[in-house]
């Protein structure tokens, strides 16, 4: 089940830091190398690059070294599971709401005659 | 913008966690009493009190007290951001997928020339 699904854990824990998220919402526009994606963040280079490590072990991203130059590509079915365990949820609530009316419903109907 | 929204940083926090994910489908199925939700998790008492902190400090659960009994809800709306978030980021590849498309078309259009 999706709930107990260590890349879950991984990939919610990738996305609770807003540096993090940004550096998704930058590659999901085109490639770009680890120096490109530094710039805006403001941060040292060591720093960027384990934000990277975090993105890339809960297979956000996928980087590629060309010569000395380190490139990062967003691994666009990387947030599928995501969408799947809120969708779940959402589900499970609906189907709640649904029997909470129907009791209603009959409860309704009860009074009525 | 939703990425540099704290409370979207608190909201995947929270999610980082399977016995926290396990809490909220509990709970989407009806508000439970914190006794009734440690049991599955076989988790000491102070340990899913913390769980539940976390989830109630990013909006996901609120919490009431009766006498002696603390009955915690699911917040329904409060796994919208997140989903917003993911589709805002799809829609960003999807654009990119679409430019890239309109670029081949255009240069198998010159090689027709």
């Amino acid at each position: 089940m999706a709930k107990h699904d260590p890349n879950l854990s991984l990939l919610f824990h990738a996305l609770a830091d807003p540096t993090r998220r940004s550096i998704l919402t930058r590659l999901a526009e085109t490639p770009a190398p680890v120096t490109e994606l530094a710039g805006p963040t403001g941060l040292r280079l060591p720093t960027v690059m384990r934000h990277l490590s975090v993105l890339e072990e809960a297979g956000l991203i996928t980087t590629s070294k060309d010569g000395r130059i380190r490139t990062c590509a967003l691994a666009p079915k990387a947030l599928e599971p995501m969408r799947t365990w809120i969708d779940e949820q959402r589900a499970i609530w609906e189907n709640r709401l649904d029997r909470l009316d129907a009791f209603v419903m009959d409860r309704m109907k009860e009074g009525e005659q």
